[in-house]
C-alpha cells in the first residue's frame, strides 16, 4: 500500500488537505500583472453567443474500496449556442502533436467548425465524438463531424476504465450556458495537472478596439502540461522558487502502485521535473477573421503558453483552436455566399496581442483556481498555494 | 411509396436483381490493363504482417417493415497484426478534406501510427474509435489514438440510426486475418457507391524491386466517390459510354422518400451526374520509408484516383494514408532508436509508380466486385455490368 | 565527339530535323478528346486581365564552336497586368517538392500573391527574383516578394553558365500581353523535355457556369516532367506504343559528354525510361475563391497531370499555383476590407472539373506544339510526331 | 531637413552618439538570467562544423551628401563548412509568414538543406540566391537550391537601391569561419531594429546531455521584430519601463523624409509602439534528429521569441529554421542510405528546452550587442542602454 494512502486511511490525509484548502480565485486578484482590458466575465463567454458546458465525474475514494477511482469529465464549447450547427470560421495550430484533435481534415480544408467542440480525457475521445454526433443528429437532423480534443488524466483518474460515455458528453451539452465559467478541476479538466500543480480548466478574455469597432476575444484552456521548474507567472520564476515543493505525489515509474514519494510542501518526488501532459487551448472571437487569420491567431495562443515558461515537451499534445462567430462562414452544405468582409490583415494586431495575453491569463487562472485533489492509486496533485505565490510575486517586483 | 419499392414488393425486384447478379471478380480478369507486377493475392495482405478484418451489418428489408434498414459495417487494417501496437512509420495526404481521419496530430508530428486503422461510415467514427481504444487497452495495457476514416453510406443505410457500435469494431478486429480480402459491399464498404455503381472495398498490390531488394506494396480503398460521366477504366471512357445508364435509384433532393426516378439500365435519375461521396485509401509497404516519404507515397494514391477520371468534388472526403511495416519506427513512448535505414530518395520511384498503379487497380476492383444492393428508402445502386464493361474495353482497344 | 554531333556536322542532322519538322498545333486539333468548353483563346489569357510575357534565349550551336549553348528563358504571368501589384488571392499545392517556388511563406499565411509570377530554369531563380523585384520597385515604389518557379533544362541548356539575368526577366515582363500564348520551346520552356518529347510551355482554358454566372479558368504549364512509357494522351497509352522510340539523345549517366545513344525514331537510349524533371502549373480564374479554395484548386492541377500517366517521380519538382483575379483580396499593407464574397463551397465543382480538364489539355498542348531541338553537348529532344500520334489515337478509339 | 539631421550637422549628433556608445557585450554579462549550460563560444559555431560568414555594407552619410545611404549586408550559415554541399536534415516553422525563406518545397518534402543558408534584407533575396548558386556551382559542379531568408532594413538602409549583389553574398561565404560570431549591426543584421532598439545578429548555444551523449545546440537570429512596450528581458518588463524612451527616430508615416519626432532618451515618436519587422531564427545541432523532429525544434525557437514578449505582429515575417549536422541525411541525388539512427522522441526534451533557452538568449544578445546607428533619411535606432537595463533587472529581482 502506498504511504500516502496509508496516511489518508490513518486520517492524516484529510487534515493535510484541509490545510491546503483555499478559496477559488482569479490570477489577477492575486496581483499577477496582465496586459490588456478583460471583458466583464474575463471568460470565453464574453464572446457573444459562445456557451460552455461541463460534466464532472468524481466517484470512488482514492483507495478504491468503493469502486473505481473516477476523476474525469467533459467540457464543451458551443460557438453558436445550442440551436445552431451553422459553421463558424476556424483555424488550428499544432504546437506539439502528442495528442488528438479530431475533425482536422474538414477544419483545415474548409476552414470551418460546425457545432460543439468537446474536450475530455484521452480515452474518452470516441465516446464524446459519438455523443456529439448523436446530439446534433437529434437536434439538426444530421450529425456533424465533431472537433474533440483531449489531455490525459491517467495520474488521478482510472483512465483505462473508460468511465466517460456518450451520455456524459450530452450532459455537458445540455448544461451549456453563458455567464461565468467554472475553472480548475471541473469538466474535462477534472483530473488534470498543470506545471505540477492541480490544473484543469481556465479562461480569460479581452476587449479590443480595431479600426473603430470593438470586439471580444476569449480563451478557454484545459491545462495538463508543463514542467514545474520552468514555470513563470507574471514574468516571475515561480518554478525556480518552487522547483521541488508541492510536487504531485505520484509514482515515478510504472507500475503506478509502487511506493509514492514523500508528499506535501517538501515532497521531492514526482515526474513533473520534466514536462508532462498536454494542453488544449480554444480561442474565440466575434471579429470577422478568415480561416488563415484564425490559423495565425491560434499560433498566438501557443505564444501565451510560452510565456508560462513551457518548452512544450515531447509528451505534450499542445493543440490550439481558434474560431470566429462573425456571420457568413463558408459552409459547404448550404449555398449562400459568405457575406461578412474579413478584417484587413493590417488591422489584426490588437487581436493577436489579445490572444497572447488572454492565453497567458487563462492558464494562470487554471493554476490558481484549482483545488488539491487525491485520486487514482492515491496520487495527489496540490493546489498552487496562494500565499506563497503572492510572496514570490512581491519578491520579483510584480505588484 | 417509391416505385422501385413497389416493384420489389410485387416480386419484380428479385427478378431484376437476379438478372443483374454476376460473379465477383477482379478487374484484371475482365481485361482491364494495369501496369506492374501484382503480388500473389493482389491485395494489401501481400505486405507481410498486414491483416484485414471486416464486420458487415445488413438487416432490414428496403421497406422498413422489419425494422431499420442497415447496410453498413467496419473494415480494419492491422499494420502489425493483432499482437503488437508498435508504431509503424506513416504518412497522410488530404486530397479533399470533406471527411474525417482521426489521429492526425500525432500522425503528422510523430510520423507514426500505432495499432489498427478503422474505416467505417460517417456517423460511426466515435464508436469505432472507442472500440479500438477499448480493444487496444485490453490487449496492450493502454489505449492508442486510433486512426479512423469514413465515407457516408446515407443513400443505402439508415446512417442517422447509429447502428455501428464499439462492439462492431471489435468484431472486425477479432476477424482480422491475412490471405484474400473480400471486396465490394462488405465491412465499412457495405453501403458505399463508387462512380454511381455499387462500390465499397477494393484492394490490389505490387511487387517491386528496389536496388536489388524486393518489396511489397498494397492498397486498400473504401470507394464511395466519383461522378459517373467522368469514369475512366483502363483509360477507356466508361463514364461517357454509360453516362445515363445504371445510375443509382435515389431521390435527387431531400426529403429522401420522394418518388424515385426510373430505375434500371435506362434509369436517367440520380445525383451521380456530379461527384458524390468520398474515398479512403490506405497504402501499405514493407519498404523502409520515412514519414516524409510516406506523405509523398500517399499523394500517389491520389494520382491513382485521378486515373479513374475523378476531379475530387467538393462533397468528397478523399483522404490517403500510407504506412511502412519496416522495423524501427520512432516511437515516442519507448526509448529505442530507430534502426532501419530509410530508403534513399533516389531509389523510391518504383514504389511511387506501384502506388499509383495499385491504387488505380484497387478502385477498379471495388467497382467490378460489388453486387447490386437495395437499401434505405428503397434506394438501389447497381453493380457495374461486366459484359457491358468488356464491350467498352474492346471498343477502346484495351485488350 | 558524340556520334549525334558527328552526324550533325556531317550534314545528316539537318536532314533529320527537317524530316521531323511539323506545324505547331493544339492537341485538340489532332483529335485528342478533352472535356469541357474552352475559352476563345484556349489559353490562360482567357482570364480577363491576365497577361503572359516570354523571353527566349537561344544561342550557340550544339557543338559549342560559337560559344556557350544557350537554350533557356523566362516566362512570366501577370495576374493583374503591368499596372498593378495589388494582391490576388492565391493557393499552392506541392505534389513533389524536388523544385522551387519562392514566396511560399507569404503565399500560404496571407493567401495572396502580389505582382508577376516568374517561371525559368533552376539556376535562374535568383536572377528572375531580382529582376521582378527591381521592376516592381521601379513601377510601384517598393519591391514585392516574387513567386518564382523553375524546372531544369540541363539536358539542352548550359545551365551552369547562368545565362539568364535580371534583364532577361525584365524583358519578359515588358513583353507581357494578352491574346494568344506561344507554346512549346519558348520562354522558360525553351529547353524543357516532357515525357521524353520536346516540351515546354502549354496552356488551355475553360469557360464554366457556376450558379448562373460565367467564369473563366486558365492553366499555363512549363512541362519538363514524365517518363515516356507511362504517357497517356486522351486516355490512350501513347507511352506504351512509343516506349522506346523518339527518346531524347542524351547521355545516360554523367559525365554528359560520353557517347550518346543511337538517335532518331528507333533510338533506344535515354534516361526518359524513368520519370525525369519537373513541372510548374499555374491555374488562374476570375471566380471569387478564398485561398483555401485555391489551395484545393491547385490540387486539381495535379490530378490533370496524373491523367497523363505521371507518377510524379522523385526527381520531379511538381508544384501547382492557383490564383483568383476577383477584386478584394486581403492585402496586408492596405487597410480596405475584402469585399467580394467568395464562392460557396457547394458551387465549386465546375471549377474543380475545369481545372483538371484544362490541366490535362495544357500539358498535351506543350507536347504537341514543341519542335525538335538540339542543344548542349549535342543532346536532342524530339517533337512528338503528329502523324504517329493520330494513328495511336485511332487505334484506341479516340476519334 | 529633419531635426535630427540638423542636430547631427550641427555637431550635436556626434556627442549624443558618443554618450550612447557602450562596449559590446553579451546579455548574460549584464546579469540577465538564462537557463541551461552554454557552449564555450555561446554561439551557433559551438556546433561542430558550422561556420558563419558576414559581409557588411555601410556607406554614405545620413544626409546622402556622399551618395546612397547603405546600411545592409549578408550573413551566411554553412552547416557543413565550405567544402561540402552534402545535405543536412532540416525543418522549418512559419510563425508569421510576412517574409521570405526560399527553398521551402525541397526543405519540407525532402527534409534537408544543401549548402549555405543566407540571411539578408528583403530586396536582396534574389541577389543572395544567385550568389549562393554561383558559388556552389563553382565549388561543387552544380548549383544548389539556396535557403535564403530576410528582414527589412528600410528604416536605416536605402533598401530600394538594391545595394547587395551576388558578390556581396560570395564575400560573406568566403569570410565564413568558426569561432566567435560578431553580433549586433553586422552582416544581414546591419540595419535591423529589434523591439525598437538597434538590433541585428545575435547568437547563443547550449550543451545538452541526452541519454548519456553530449550534443551542442546553437541559435543564430537576425532580429528586426517586436513592439517596444511588450519587451521582456529575463522575465522583467523592460518594455513597460522604457515604453516611450529611446525609441527610434523615424518618420511615423510616409513620406519618410517628413519631420522626425523628438529624439534621444525622451523621444516619444516612432512606429515601434506596435510590432514592426521580422525575425529569422536558425537552430543548429549535432544531435541526430529527423526532419519531423527538426520541424518541432524550430517551433521551440518561436517559443523563445515569445519569452521576449513578442506577439508576432502582422507585419512580421517570423520564420524559424532548424538543421542537424549528424551524418546520413537522406539526399535525393545520391544513393546511400541514411545511416545515423535518429534520436528517440522520448529523449528529445533536453534539446527542446535548450532551443527555447538559447533562442531567448540569442535575441537578448542581438539587443545588448548592437550600437546606435543613424542611416537613411537621418533615421536613428538607439542601442539598449546597458546601465538602464541593469537597473531594471535589479528592480525586478533578476540578480
Amino acid at each position: 500500500m502506498p504511504p500516502i494512502l496509508r496516511s489518508c486511511l490513518a486520517g492524516l490525509c484529510a487534515a493535510m488537505l484541509a490545510a491546503q484548502a483555499q478559496a477559488s480565485t482569479a490570477a489577477r486578484d492575486l496581483g499577477l500583472p496582465f496586459n490588456g482590458r478583460p471583458g466583464p466575465l474575463d471568460a470565453i463567454t464574453d464572446v457573444p453567443g459562445v456557451l460552455v458546458g461541463q460534466a464532472t465525474l468524481i466517484s470512488g475514494a482514492a483507495d478504491k474500496a468503493n469502486g473505481p477511482v473516477v476523476r474525469t469529465g467533459v467540457t464543451v464549447v458551443l460557438p453558436r449556442g445550442k440551436d445552431s450547427d451553422a459553421a463558424v470560421t476556424a483555424g488550428l495550430f499544432d504546437l506539439n502533436g502528442n495528442g488528438e484533435v479530431t475533425g482536422q481534415a474538414y477544419l483545415q480544408d474548409y476552414g470551418v467548425i460546425h457545432g460543439p467542440i468537446g474536450i475530455t480525457n484521452t480515452n474518452a475521445i470516441g465516446q464524446v465524438y459519438a455523443g456529439i454526433q448523436q446530439w446534433t443528429s437529434r437536434r439538426f437532423g444530421s450529425a456533424i463531424w465533431p472537433v474533440v480534443g483531449e489531455t490525459s488524466d491517467s495520474t488521478l483518474n482510472d483512465i483505462e476504465g473508460f468511465h466517460v460515455t456518450a451520455e456524459t458528453a450530452q450532459a455537458a451539452l445540455e448544461a451549456a450556458r453563458g455567464g461565468p465559467v467554472e475553472e480548475g478541476g471541473v469538466g474535462g479538466g477534472t483530473g488534470m495537472i498543470c506545471f505540477g500543480f492541480k490544473g484543469g480548466i481556465g479562461t480569460a478574455s479581452r476587449i479590443v478596439s480595431v479600426a473603430g469597432k470593438t470586439y471580444a476575444l476569449g480563451v478557454l484552456v484545459q491545462c495538463n502540461t508543463g514542467a514545474r521548474r520552468v514555470l513563470r507567472l507574471g514574468g516571475a520564476p515561480v518554478g525556480r522558487e518552487l522547483a521541488d515543493r508541492w510536487l504531485p505525489c505520484t509514482a515515478i515509474t510504472p507500475p503506478l502502485d509502487t511506493e509514492l514519494p514523500p508528499c506535501g510542501p517538501d515532497g521531492t518526488g514526482g515526474r513533473w521535473k520534466r514536462d508532462q501532459g498536454s494542453i488544449i487551448m480554444v480561442v474565440a472571437t466575434d471579429a470577422p477573421l478568415s480561416s488563415l487569420q484564425l490559423d495565425r491567431l491560434a499560433k498566438r495562443a501557443a505564444m501565451g503558453l510560452a510565456r508560462l515558461g513551457s518548452y512544450s515537451g515531447n509528451s505534450s499534445g499542445d493543440l490550439m483552436l481558434a474560431f470566429s462567430t462573425a456571420p457568413g462562414a463558408n459552409d459547404t452544405e448550404h449555398g449562400a455566399s459568405p457575406t461578412t468582409p474579413q478584417l484587413p490583415n493590417g488591422d489584426i494586431d490588437p487581436l493577436f496581442e489579445a490572444a497572447v495575453d488572454a492565453s497567458e491569463e487563462a492558464i494562470s487562472n487554471a493554476l490558481v483556481s484549482a483545488q488539491t485533489m487525491t485520486g487514482y492509486h492515491g496520487h495527489r496533485a496540490y493546489a498552487l498555494p496562494h500565499d506563497t505565490l503572492k510572496a514570490i510575486m512581491a519578491k520579483y517586483g510584480a505588484q
